[in-house]
């Protein structure tokens, strides 16, 4: 790619963990390499939000001053309030890739359900932009996010050499610590196994608090959980049609 | 079916816009049709949390009469929050079906990503539970839900009878009024075409909120949208699994 290309590209820069994260800050480093940088992201944590957005409430935008001296917008919503307001909004001019991350923690199995990181990334392509969401196995501020970020440069490079089709975000985790290499991958059916604990407020009031344990159903080196316990990066084309194709026909001839 | 079996199955019932809302009561009077009901719904408004789960904070579950005399339970959560509460500690035994809705307002194309109902119903699929989401058209507390429950009717028929295969939801639309007949479609990729509206609040703050009207981008009545305009109620299998399987091989086969 040629740098006179490079300095034209748009690139706008989001997660859940909130704008202040280290994740957000190396994934814009990284974007930087690539093209001009926006940062728009939440102004507090939003882990599990899951494709929420904001409808009965107004948004408001505020500067915030990234650790590297960038100019960022912390929006009071969503990831995927973020991303809409921005495209809509916020930038000059429409984006040529959004990234989304680096999430603290994974965002591979089920689990992607739940995500706020990869729903900014869907939001971008149900909009018509490429989109990556990306996401450390480590969930500590003082990760080693090296390897997560060659594998948002791999995932970046490949989208600017190939494109994507409609419809299609990539989703890339990597373990903590220096890169090993990088797989293409399915979402897994691995989940948290939740249980919630039941304990007494102050008050003697009962409450209930969500925990879990990662439970690994997926055999096979094609599922992101199991590449990533193998200490690789893994990256899923995504989709956000729901429709369970490998059924409809069967469906559809059968009485409702 | 003979009443004896349907006497002991158990059939939980969750919404996202409220365990007060008409819609709710509508689906429980249907449920009930077919075996012993529990309702456990959020406590509040829940439209658009998407499949947002609460981890952070503690919940809270409060007992509800239901405008029938119907106890039900009230949940200070999102409606994934509901169904995961529910299974795991709220219910004496394993639900038979898991049915969420009626929501006021249709979940159909792109927008089932940002819905609360589908994730509810999408949820009680994760668990292993069949679940089916029902929605309907008109959004007014006043809206004609007998077409609705007719079409509810149908899909708890077709799954008591043909059961689901693992990891398939069901995605019911209809719209208000009487019955018209249902077929089986596709996701569409119908969207809200969305614009934020800039204002200046009495502090004389700029804000930002969401307005958008819906688009039709899809041809032919496999569409989930282009069957509810015909005036007949949809139903579509969708599934959690995301990975964009048509690409999956020509993407593997690249260099990343």
């Amino acid at each position: 790619m040629s740098k006179q290309l490079s300095k034209d590209r748009l690139i706008l820069v989001c997660n859940d963990d909130g704008i202040f994260s280290k994740g957000i800050q190396a994934l814009a480093d990284v974007a930087a390499e690539f093209g001009e940088v926006r940062v728009v992201a939440p102004d507090r944590q939003q882990s599990a939000v899951g494709h929420s957005i904001t409808i009965m409430d107004p948004l408001r935008a505020s500067p915030f001053k990234m650790a590297s001296g960038l100019n960022g917008i912390a929006v009071n919503g969503t990831p995927a309030d973020c991303v809409k307001l921005a495209t809509d909004q916020l930038l000059d001019r429409k984006p040529d890739l959004i990234l989304s991350g680096i999430n603290h923690g994974s965002n591979a199995g089920i689990n992607i359900i739940y995500s706020g990181t990869v729903s900014a990334a869907t939001e971008g392509t149900i909009l018509g932009f490429p989109s990556i969401a990306v996401s450390c196995m480590e969930f500590g501020e003082d990760a080693d996010l090296s390897g997560c970020m060659e594998a948002a440069r791999r995932a970046v490079s490949f989208v600017f050499k190939n494109g994507l089709p409609r419809g299609i975000t990539l989703n890339v985790n990597a373990p903590g610590g220096p890169f090993k290499g990088i797989r293409w991958t399915k979402q897994g059916d691995s989940r948290y196994e939740d249980e919630y604990v039941l304990r007494k407020d102050p008050m003697n009031n009962p409450y209930y608090w969500i925990t879990g344990r990662m439970e690994i159903l997926d055999e096979g080196m094609e599922f992101d959980i199991n590449v990533l316990n193998d200490g690789l990066a893994s990256v899923t084309p995504i989709q956000y049609d729901l429709t369970a194709h490998k059924v409809f026909s069967t469906f559809s001839e059968m009485e409702i």
